[in-house]
């Protein structure tokens, strides 16, 4: 990892919120919340996770990288399924505790690992006091046993 | 809170996945991660969480309610700058531990405390190895300190 960030205490709030210093405020587990949004038609596609070393091995090579909680190791998305992220832009927020990631998705443009563009491919309803969802209709750009099972 | 939600535990693999049941997997502090986009312009416009009280208040009422954390309370967005948030659609992602909320941003359309539309109007940029960030140029559609020191 040849990129450095700043140490968010070492900032005032002032300079936290309003200044030119990249300082990641990593949580407890040392992780900063990434949303990934599509260029140009702007979908948010997933929302995932960096540590420091993903956060700078995506600035560093352009392709999105994170940390896979579930498999408490670094994941180069579409390391598998091929259905890599390049790297539009990443912004972070007021509080430097998370990151939009603006990314052009590769492959058969699929981002989920259902094989559907995005994972958000459901929407709430509520019918008589109880929540339920609806799917909203993407399909599948690829068959996750197939493109899963074949790598495995 | 009068909107019930399904249990994840009750759930298998594919139901969690493929289902019409709403069982949101809250976090060790009871939490969703929540991504608020606007309406429309489809801007990324904050990152923030929501407990079951708050995600079944928004449901609701269809006005966004997040748990603040840092402040450990129920936060009726825009309850002190006015600018509060009318709820389009809700969505969740494919393993429900994630929650996209399209909204329509009232008031001055600022989402951010800082008094910008949305939390992410900076950039990261690298310079000789070091990230740094740069202001995306997003204007104040309101002064912070007049609009939060009036109501304090």
């Amino acid at each position: 990892m040849s990129i450095s960030f700043a140490d968010p205490a070492t900032l005032n709030h002032d300079q936290l919120e309003e200044g030119t210093s990249f300082a990641p405020r990593f949580d407890a587990a040392g992780l900063v919340t990434v949303v990934t949004v599509e260029a140009g038609s702007k979908d948010v596609l997933m929302l995932a996770h960096m540590n420091a070393e993903a956060l700078a091995l995506t600035l560093e090579t352009g392709i999105a990288h994170y940390w896979s909680r579930s498999r408490a190791k670094m994941w180069k998305k579409g390391e598998t399924s091929g259905e890599t992220q390049q790297v539009v832009e990443l912004r972070t927020d007021c509080d430097q505790d998370a990151i939009v990631l603006v990314v052009n998705q590769t492959g058969r443009g699929a981002a989920c690992h259902t094989g559907r563009k995005t994972c958000f491919y459901r929407r709430a309803a509520v019918h008589d006091g109880v929540a339920t969802l609806e799917d909203t209709g993407l399909p599948r750009l690829f068959d996750p046993k197939q493109v899963y099972a074949s790598k495995a």
